[in-house]
């Protein structure tokens, strides 16, 4: 019998079973070969050098664990048929296909105002044309507009397999352990009550685990010290490169990474395939490359900033609890910078992550957890940053 | 050069060097040896099966973990020289040779009212004669009677070598995932201040994943229901089966089973070698081997339990978090137990995790750490269960 | 819906799904429960300290890669049944049922004369009179009477699922690197033609890194130096305990034990339930519990031979591989022993290893693979031991 | 004490210390930051997409190996003082600092006839200078001139720890299992002898894992077919896009990749920093983004292949053992290509791997191991491949 299903090796999951059809045809699209060139942590490796690994490989994690989860809640009698099984595998691959280059850095300055996840779905709307219609139910669990709620719940809620795909790959890549979660764990302890995603009441700890270690991983990895550094110095080479353009000054660069620099956008351009196609062929090298370029460009300011980049001389960055009074500059406008970074932690106003007793009752974690403390799940821990040129 | 020093192979923590001269003679020991025969988890093989690892294994490493800490302390500055080196390493082989076999269970039911603890010092003590006072400086370390009480901490702390070693080695044997800590980092980020083992301060994450990771373990290992209910099992097989013998029924089983169970000791017993001979010679195999036989006696009561515990016919244990009522008989007198259970979580009135902050001030993790709740911290839960006849 | 599935949690695959049903009758019976006290590889732990892993674990973990194997070949179109997949996976946990403690070393001093494979195959009847007939394709299955051929290959033959799982798991708990294999990727490759088990053409290379790893393991393992050593002091042992116990001398031991020395079986024997009841009572235990013992017991020949197992005063072993002319004893008869051991590796008499290439054909991967010497294939590695009182 | 080391987290080793003073002046170079942005593995992550990690960490990973190597030798009484021990660590570091981008495939296309290794040596000598000559001893052992040969073994040689990195490494990232390697229990075996590194006796076993490991990773990781193709391509753009930017067509791109097309060197030039500087200027970053570009150029043919690698239209690979006819065009003269690969394995001419038995005497793997083919050994595994265009 022919068997088109093709097999990705993957280090963190092992073989990844990509079933022929309509799977096989997102991952060739254009739109997701270029998360190819796009790193999930984008300078982290500057801290953790094995983190280099790309958005294209959480991707098709993801899709792999929401088939895991699928598996899971048909043997508990869960009724998902195979082209809900199809749609589901098709928005973990399509969920984050709307992130940009330093994605989490730039987001507001490439395409000023406008989130990944509305990039994400007008790109889903675009291939959907393409495929006539065949993403339709995709869309619909994306957009949380199918009647099975938890299908979305799995795609994207405070327990999706997103989570669970990136804090297990972050941490492999990294070397950070505080990063392991017990993600198989919580796979088999999945149900579904009142068409709600639940927990089974044994996994309660490993539900508890998984928020701690997430937390971990936001103050050990995605807020370091020194990639919030690089991220702050990254910005101002943008904002400062967005001006000499703006201005008629000859930069060198993609002509990609050029027109995003000149021109500004609106939620309606999001219908236009041409300006979709021109996102697509932004990714790290376009910004990298000409990071390198502009080294040696004539702006004295930009090019100095390049230079430090490069060369890893990273702002200082001062992290406190209390806000930081000093907003201005030292003179250059440049160099001294404020901010604030967010560890949200569990979200109390959201929707919960339930908890299904063995007497049928689905509680929140956060009524029932005796470990967390309440400030881990009420409260957003916020730190502040001054960020100021390193001598 | 001839080269002394052996190595073992932990599939744990790689390869480990066991240096010539005392340590190996330790190792050697009829009372170290005997700890390859007793599982460092109890009967926690019958829920998960692959948790066989002996309690000689857990030593070994504990004692490798004692020499990565001593290596990053050197690395800092930090003043140990090799016979300290040494006694530390003995003290984390030895601090455990006191525990009997299925010890958390019978350690009150083998040498009545006398701790582990007791045993494993009489131990060391008996050791030392024998190596005409070399075990000295281990000893005094172990006891907290020698002048770098760090030494001791690394021995017998809230964050000790012990620590790390078993639940890192409780969770890569059971495949719990959610035991997983990073002890590499603990270790990397351990200092001494004032005498005292600290944590420095960007340490704080990991210290909290392992508070948590401890507590899981307990939840889903140590007192996991099935294993409560089964050591219930045992504990009711000895008192019957020491009835039976102290009557003079005439059981089968090991003559050191069988001594134990005539005999009463106090702690005076310990200081006399003859007796500390006959307890190296008890191991699981007495208890196991005997409860095979005891199957097959006339004691109708003593056989049932025996052939429930082989047959896997556990008792009922209801957990919960209010005290048990019922404190009886069902007639029989042996099939219904209450009892609790602890999960001491941290020791807030105990010696404190401190945690060293750049500026040079020690804080108690207690004081600073956001994510764990006051209730983690300052109360021990505990559970009461009720356990009763299967059916 | 009710789910009576349950889920092992194996650190080697994860966590491995138990279906209700006959599965879980024949892991229940005591036939399958006394696995649980036979170490898979009897007296390793004295040189691989983490290797206590027991035969049951290895039973549950063979029958997983059963249906992983199940799973990948009807993706390919090979039509296996319900029906036979619940077979394969029983034949799976019954494959070793017959082996006693210490198995490899014992064989042929317990029962004389009858292999493990015998009193597998009376297990499996026994207990397929007990589930009345259920177990019938099991039998046929394990036995090649099925027609489908390859499933009996599976379960048995040069690349079966045994093989797979004991190195990968041998690997994991001894610590030795050497021994892992890419068993994910080699299933993954499984196929079938004209009835037989075929590996498709670019698995080739996994199998060759297969057959490499199962030969390490086997020298640097399973016949390591020093096992042996322990091993033949075994023999002696029981050699002498059943010249003791034949000539009316009243050793202490188990009931089952001394049985098992006192007397002595045919095949015919092992049509009797009771005979096989009673081969089921011995495990580990028996003989850890009996050889201390005997340390203190009249006779001084067993007693020494105790004492030095004990100790681990083991015999010292010269291995060539020329035959060793020594055969005698040094006065006292018990302490000069010589023998052979074999590293089978690839069988080329027996069924061979077949690889399909993309055109359809199955070659031999004995005429095909570039890496492996002939004498690898073709030659069975024998080496002599002479074995003599250490001094 | 102050302590100045710093700590790297490697997701393949644990934490890595990077000692102060030289190392970590070599580290901040920009000749070595370079290799941040240089795939180890090229264009492997088309076929295993966790396969981007960078040749910076490589090189760190093997210096992390030397230091291990050096600290057993030293447990074993060979001499190595802390000048060497540094100067080794070094050499290892900067063992691959020449490779430029894609650096297999390119290697004769970038600096033509000038192979990578000469480039290596050009930048060591360079940063020799900046140094002020702190770096002769590491280029006398990277060059083989320092007295104690065993260091340059090391760095270079049949079983040096960059191979024993990279092969871990490899198999890491890629997920391929097949390259796992003891690499701990080999660096345990080494010793010197006579000035040459060997491995003692009892690592043989360990040898030759190592030896098929690496030959299975090139056939199923190096040299597979779908990254060969994609090579294949890759050297047809550069040949394409040469001819038109030295025909005065202007291509966009960066200065680097510009003007290394438009240039030629000679072995002269490496003396010159300004072209080292240049070079260094050349990573990852300026080749995808100028191939990103060149699909929409005016040249039909460099467009046309450069839209087929982007889409992964990659050409029809043949691979035979038979030399491949076929020279010759398909009338674009581009699209049809015949090459060779090689996966060498153990040079029988060159310098061997030398096992130390326990009487002294050194003997060469090749003569002793009963398991590898003489083929295996003694002859260049050589394949042909056909390149043609997909449709």
């Amino acid at each position: 019998m022919v068997n088109n299903n093709k097999i990705i090796n993957d280090p963190v999951h092992g073989f990844i079973n990509i079933p022929s059809g309509l799977i096989q045809e997102i991952i060739e699209h254009p739109y997701f070969q270029r998360l190819r060139d796009i790193k999930q942590l984008g300078m982290t490796n500057l801290v953790y050098p094995g983190a280099t690994h790309s958005r294209l490989i959480h991707a098709i994690g993801a899709m792999h664990l929401m088939k895991e989860a699928i598996v899971t809640l048909r043997s508990k009698g869960v009724d998902i048929d195979s082209s809900e099984e199809e749609a589901s595998m098709c928005a973990m691959l399509l969920h984050d296909i709307g992130h940009g280059p330093f994605s989490h850095t730039l987001e507001h300055n490439i395409l000023r105002g406008i989130s990944h996840e509305e990039i994400s779905l007008a790109m889903m709307r675009q291939i959907n044309k393409e495929k006539e219609g065949r993403l339709e139910k995709t869309i619909q669990i994306f957009e949380d507009g199918y009647p099975k709620h938890f299908l979305h719940q799995l795609v994207s809620s405070q327990l999706d397999v997103d989570r669970l795909d990136y804090l297990r790959r972050d941490s492999f890549f990294s070397g950070v352990a505080e990063g392991m979660i017990g993600h198989e764990r919580i796979i088999k302890m999945l149900n579904v009550h009142d068409n709600s995603l639940v927990v089974e009441e044994k996994g309660i700890y490993s539900v508890e685990k998984f928020l701690i270690s997430r937390r971990l991983m936001y103050w050990q990895v995605y807020l370091h010290k020194t990639v919030i550094a690089a991220e702050q110095l990254l910005i101002q080479i943008l904002i400062r490169a967005s001006e000499l353009v703006n201005n008629s000054v000859d930069l060198p660069g993609s002509p990609a990474i050029i027109y995003f620099m000149k021109n500004t956008f609106s939620r309606e351009d999001l219908n236009n395939k041409a300006l979709l196609d021109k996102f697509a062929l932004l990714d790290d090298n376009d910004f990298i490359s000409a990071i390198k370029q502009w080294q040696s460009c004539d702006d004295k300011i930009l090019s100095s900033l390049c230079r430090d980049l490069t060369m890893r001389r990273l702002p200082k960055i001062v992290l406190s609890s209390e806000p930081v009074d000093y907003e201005g500059s030292d003179g250059s406008g440049y160099l001294v910078r404020s901010g604030e970074v967010l560890n949200s932690g569990y979200d109390i106003k959201g929707e919960y992550i339930g908890i299904l007793s063995k007497d049928g009752i689905v509680r929140n974690i956060y009524d029932i957890s005796d470990m967390l403390s309440a400030k881990a799940f009420s409260q957003v821990t916020k730190k502040y940053f001054l960020c100021t040129a390193k001598s």
